[in-house]
């Protein structure tokens, strides 16, 4: 029996999956499709595949005896069970230190389950984020695999030739532990979502405020895809506010104003309510598709709730407003991307995984929805201190907020006095006001909290004294005569 | 054998339950006591209880002979196992028809399936909500039963004697099926922190933009309280900024301002994300509080992130300031109070309960921690219309808020300006004006989404035409040239 050829295979032929197989061939390595219908693969084999490093395999085991051990196996398959499902069609034909990878959108959980229950069979399983959409798959994705360390070398050299590459680095590293690839997945998903409501804001103000037609926003988005916005999200949304109907008029206004999702966003906000971090915009984010899509109930509030009138010349100087809410758009980005990476800190501390940050960020960096310039920044803040504390701390974007507070402000002065939401934008704000804040109102809030439910306060270092001791849990009776004060560990 | 004597019995004596049951004796109803550590018991029948209507058992047997049938018992222990390892023993000394209450702070789904496990054995189960913290236990709580209603009829009269009274009505009725009365009492809590942060935002707001004492502030409470706003949370914060130290300083500002938290907050928020309901006031609070928690990292970040100074004369005339900060909060606190109902509404038709709203609004006017004058009115919208589909739609509200917004957006631009963080009252403004706009930017978030992952949209009815046929998942080419439109249902 002759050497198997195989590099690599692949489970699932939709159109990633095929563009994933083509760009692997094309970058020299061998192969082996299989699809649960396998007409599919005939069909691939007789048109996209014709000619390449491809093999059509027309059952597991095939695909199976095809591959160089040790075997490396990439399901691109729906999330959930059918992920399951082909591990365990897969399991019988497999050996010990063969490497299972997901690149699906599976949910981290689900991931480091999977990792435990192949890691005692002896199986490398690998969970990898996979960003790009079709095109990305095609010619350089982001890949954000984690899981097995073991399996890293004998996956690397694929996954970074197919990888987008930035400044001729692979957008593609080694992200951690367990599930920690989908992990990081979800937070990028969830910065997506951000990204997109902020870019929407700016386009409602320069619209409802501005009183600027599409062209002209197409036009503001041109000269900020030049500056410090760089990006893809900012690309596209140039592209689009250009893109006219067949009536010569913009398509984009016929669009009916109710946002989809497909949940990875809402798992990043929970996830953030689960660790306790404040990661408010993307939550806001969230909450604003969901608040989009009550368009019917909207219709009839619009009809009856009031607000102010928004005057013609709302805007004196429309290179300033422009300039102020560019600024807008980059401060709270800025804060959106703070919070995620605090976000991911704090995963790494609360399940034990040791996570490569600078190397997320260039995984960011190219090939997926979020790629920008910007993401370049935070590599570099990363690759100077991998273990900073908040991007905030770092002083290219401490400088960065400190010149664009001013227009930040501004635009959403406007905004509140005006009338046009701005959810992200705001809480942006609020959340930078708040974190540079020595002291927050939380002390009235537990004293609250004691008063009526006796759930103790610990006093501040500098105001400790005798009667209210440093570092303990004390509890006042309020409504007594001031000096009521008892020190006491509370058992509720 | 003579005829048991006790009308309902108890199990867990730490404050709130002999709290309860002392109130219960009180109404006249002889009460069966038992705790687990038996002791306690002996102690509480030696002490408080003695000479009452109330019966110590010493162990769960002896607590289920001494009472009538139906037997009726409630549970007020710790949520989570203990309630499981209670129901388990009793069940051996219950029949068909029984009735136990769990009065704890149990996780709703934990509540349905309890409803369910304990109906196949012909036990009726009621969660009830209990709020009111140890004061209200004894004197009047708010109750929120519900559960297997052919168990209202038998508690009602002992429920509705001990609760709270609002004009005389008490402050407990039934709520709905299964786990719905924890659900509400969620809710409950969830809106309670969103309160708080409103509260303490108002007071950082009068403290660093007005320049208020501590003195200063609690007269504003003082005032407020005989307003709009007159409520038991307006009425401890003036208590508690009028509360000296022995050093005859106010002890608030002594207090580390690092706000702990119990979670059901954090399950309103995450129940929120997953019924797609933006209830953002109280996902602001949630992590408005996880935020203050960050006190050493806030410290760091006060040394080295700019914002604008405060100057002396921010603010020209103080009174207008105080009423227009009224005005804000007031205006907040009602796009809260709506979102939380939005919240019911839609847990009531995704779990398929039929929830008494006018009931739930009277529950909360009185005994519990958000109990104000305000929730009569909101009372009052839900007894015109139970069906209501938000409560801004009705017109004490609608003006209410109309009434309100100028000095609201006039209190936002000031904490917007002067670098007080707002997240509560930013995220209701963002709120309401996303509510009342006939037309949100997400038509640009859908033409995002369909040019990057082909996830398709749909047209404006008003727009629809050949090429853009209405309620069809229309797909684009964004890259191609104008007119290249093809209408399909696309398969991802």
């Amino acid at each position: 029996m002759s050497e198997p050829a195989g590099d690599i295979g692949l489970i699932g032929l939709a159109v990633m999956g095929q563009n994933l197989i083509l760009n692997a061939a094309d970058h020299g390595f061998t192969v082996v499709a299989y699809n649960r219908t396998v007409s599919k693969v005939d069909h691939f084999m007789a048109n996209e595949a014709k000619g390449k490093s491809i093999i059509g395999a027309h059952s597991v085991e095939e695909l199976c005896r095809n591959l160089k051990r040790p075997r490396r196996i990439i399901l691109l398959v729906k999330a959930g069970d059918a992920v399951d499902a082909f591990i365990n069609q897969l399991l019988p034909f497999l050996e010990k230190g063969d490497i299972i990878i997901d690149g699906g959108n599976s949910h981290f959980p689900d991931s480091n389950r999977r990792y435990d229950e192949l890691k005692a069979k002896g199986i490398s399983f690998v969970g990898s984020g996979v960003s790009g959409g079709e095109e990305g798959a095609r010619y350089g994705p982001s890949l954000m695999p984690g899981g097995a360390e073991e399996a890293w070398p004998h996956i690397k050299d694929i996954f970074q030739s197919i990888s987008a590459k930035s400044d001729g680095e692979p957008c593609c590293d080694w992200v951690g532990p367990a599930g920690s690839g989908h992990y990081v997945k979800m937070v990028h998903n969830g910065i997506e979502y951000g990204d997109m409501q902020l870019i929407t804001e700016a386009y409602d103000i320069l619209k409802r405020i501005g009183g600027f037609t599409d062209k002209e926003i197409g036009d503001v988005f041109t000269t900020w895809n030049k500056g410090v916005l760089d990006s893809f999200l900012i690309e596209i949304t140039r592209d689009i506010l250009q893109y006219d109907d067949v009536d010569g008029t913009p398509l984009v206004e016929k669009i009916l104003d109710s946002a989809g999702q497909k949940g990875t966003g809402k798992w990043t906000a929970i996830n953030a309510l689960d660790l306790g971090m404040p990661v408010t915009l993307i939550g806001e984010a969230v909450f604003a598709r969901c608040l989009s899509s009550l368009k019917d109930e909207r219709v009839r509030a619009s009809k009856t709730l009031p607000g102010p009138q928004i005057p013609k010349d709302a805007v004196k100087d429309r290179q300033q407003f422009v300039d102020d809410l560019e600024q807008a758009l980059y401060a709270s980005k800025i804060i959106s991307y703070a919070q995620g990476f605090m976000l991911i800190r704090e995963a790494g501390k609360t399940y034990g995984w040791k996570l490569n940050n600078p190397a997320i960020a260039l995984m960011w960096r190219g090939g997926c929805i979020i790629r920008s310039v910007f993401l370049g920044e935070i590599t570099k803040a990363y690759r100077e201190n991998p273990e900073l504390e908040n991007l905030l701390f770092n002083k290219f974007f401490s400088d960065a907020v400190e010149k664009a507070q001013n227009g930040w402000r501004k635009t959403l002065g406007l905004a509140v006095t005006y009338g046009v939401p701005t959810p992200a934008f705001s809480t942006a704000l609020s959340f930078y006001d708040g974190y540079r804040s020595e002291r927050l109102p939380a002390n009235l809030l537990q004293a609250q909290r004691d008063y009526f439910g006796a759930h103790t306060f610990k006093v501040l270092p500098e105001a400790a004294s005798e009667t209210l001791p440093a570092g303990q849990d004390i509890h006042i009776n309020w409504t007594g005569k001031g000096g009521n004060v008892s020190a006491s560990t509370y058992q509720a």
